[in-house]
């Protein structure tokens, strides 16, 4: 198959800086759509990849799947976009299309396995899918997002990510005008959640161990902050939440937040994709409570988000970079040394 | 206030045997049903409050929350009863009605405490409540239900709690005809489950430990049994549930019971009111998956499930014991050598 070469930032091994190097992207199928990346966000889980802590990477990890760009070129049917929309990739860039998953618009958790952005098994040219640490990527159309011209770019580039994971759960658990809405955890998933829930109409509760992240939190959008490390705080507020959204990226102890639940309502992990702490039965017991799970979200609820960020006008806080400072960046996304996401500025790298 | 005397068994502190022993019902008011106990169902709970297992028994401790018997006596503005009728007393025998829980029928979770049939304060004769291993009680009509006279009033006991405790869930959360549904442990509450899950149309898998439990499994309504340590099974039913009821009565690791659950499924546990294994967040993120508990049921589903059962000819399978007995019969239960439920015949104490 015919492809053009670009220029990307990956890692060679799972000890190895990133660096520069050439890439490989299809040339333009009668479905797909050639953008040329502008901004591309930085997501832990770029870090987690590039590092092998899951255990499941392929090398070179060219990483990014929070990606902003300009279409370029069309294939012969694609009804979608023309040339210089600015569109977006997120996590995904192919599907089944054919399983009760991507019937229900769950492309996310498609049966025969969603095609991700980076690191996954690549259907055209073989080998594995590279993102968007990148000059340009070819995707199909159903996978391209439209993002609303009236917000800014550079901060539209972690909704495809950080967005579409607190803006799925908060919108498929139905969060409402009035709600008592949880964020726990204020890092780049939680401010994403803190402004959305506000823009959804609730009582936004940040809920953070970090008193010194109180004032922020109120300017993100946070009607109040609970500090959980303190136990009259914490049972002042017992059994008042209709909705939790836990953002925390670790292991940790869940049995406060549940506390902090109504009777029926639900908390919903994020973050957390390893072992949690020990899970007391009673407390779900006592007032039918729930844990949930919850992953990005699928293309169609994604296009939504970006739609309801263009009406409220939502856009990820971020921290622009070269990417010639992609490493001296991942260290500091490691020490929680951002507010709240970098994005890095595709202009370095073409230059 | 005027009071009448009883025969009843109980504890007087949380080391001796059950014995017998006199108690005080109240008279009865304008809105109390007086009934004549006929059956009394043993509940593995009687035992934790009978040896304080949850610290917060007072003495002494009458159990018994399974309560079968006629009405003897009727309150001047009870409306819902005629002398004669076959009752049933569960869980609670009063509530604030007043609160958000109460409204919607949720009186197992009245904000103000519901008032359960034994241990809970009595706002009538001050002390505390004394449950159904007795001749007799007193309890206001609206916490009184009808039992269907078509079916066994002695297998009927263990329905005011083994039976609202599993019919419960799986009403809530909606199981119906063509739904795969897993029942985790045959006992008690499981065998309940099976029962349950079988008359709603549901494809029943029961999924135990135990490979010998496998008849009696599929006697009770089960299609098919897994056995939980056998991973080549597990795995081939993997993700394929639309719900799991689990009954194990005790902490336990539910992570492989979650790897069961399709996506956007729930478990909901009903057994075990204490720490749980760790949970894998991964477990639960991806594919969206749902961990609940539940409690017993409310009064007016409770009565749904009197109903159901007097439709579908449902009972708990027994066996019965005398009054004088119920110290061998609660050894019996911690053993799980019953099968499935004990039936004290209140006769035995009234002679």
């Amino acid at each position: 198959m015919k492809t053009t070469k670009h220029k990307a930032y990956g890692a060679s091994t799972n000890t190895a800086d990133l660096e520069l190097m050439e890439i490989d992207r299809r040339e333009v199928g009668a479905n797909d759509v050639k953008i040329d990346i502008l901004y591309c966000g930085i997501c832990h889980s770029d870090i987690h990849q590039v590092r092998n802590d899951w255990k499941n990477s392929k090398y070179p990890v060219v990483p990014g799947h929070e990606i902003i760009g300009r279409v370029v070129e069309l294939g012969s049917e694609v009804t979608k976009y023309k040339q210089g929309d600015l569109v977006g990739v997120g996590c995904m860039v192919d599907s089944c299309k054919n399983c009760d998953s991507c019937h229900q618009d769950l492309e996310q958790f498609c049966i025969n396995g969603a095609t991700f952005t980076y690191n996954s098994p690549d259907k055209h040219l073989g080998g594995h899918t590279f993102g968007g640490y990148s000059t340009g990527v070819t995707v199909n159309q159903d996978f391209v997002l439209k993002i609303p011209e009236n917000i800014d770019a550079r901060g539209a580039a972690p909704l495809l990510c950080a967005g579409i994971t607190t803006f799925s759960p908060l919108n498929h658990w139905n969060v409402k005008k009035g709600d008592k809405v949880g964020i726990v955890g204020l890092g780049g998933l939680g401010h994403m959640g803190v402004k959305f829930a506000n823009a959804m109409g609730a009582h936004v509760v940040m809920i953070t161990t970090s008193p010194n992240k109180a004032e922020d939190a109120k300017r993100l959008g946070a009607h109040e902050v609970l500090i959980s490390k303190d136990q009259e705080q914490m049972s002042a507020h017992a059994n008042s939440f209709d909705f939790i959204l836990n953002t925390v990226p670790v292991g940790h102890d869940i049995n406060p937040y549940v506390n902090l639940l109504k009777i029926d309502a639900t908390m919903v992990l994020v973050g957390a994709v390893e072992p949690l702490g020990s899970v007391n039965g009673g407390g779900l017991i006592m007032g039918r409570k729930r844990v949930a799970g919850s992953l990005i979200g699928g293309i169609k609820e994604t296009q939504e988000m970006l739609d309801f960020c263009g009406e409220h006008n939502i856009t990820s806080d971020v921290e622009m970079v070269n990417m010639q400072d992609v490493n001296n960046a991942f260290e500091r996304v490691v020490a929680a040394d951002v507010k709240y996401r970098f994005v890095i500025d595709m202009e370095s790298l073409k230059n």
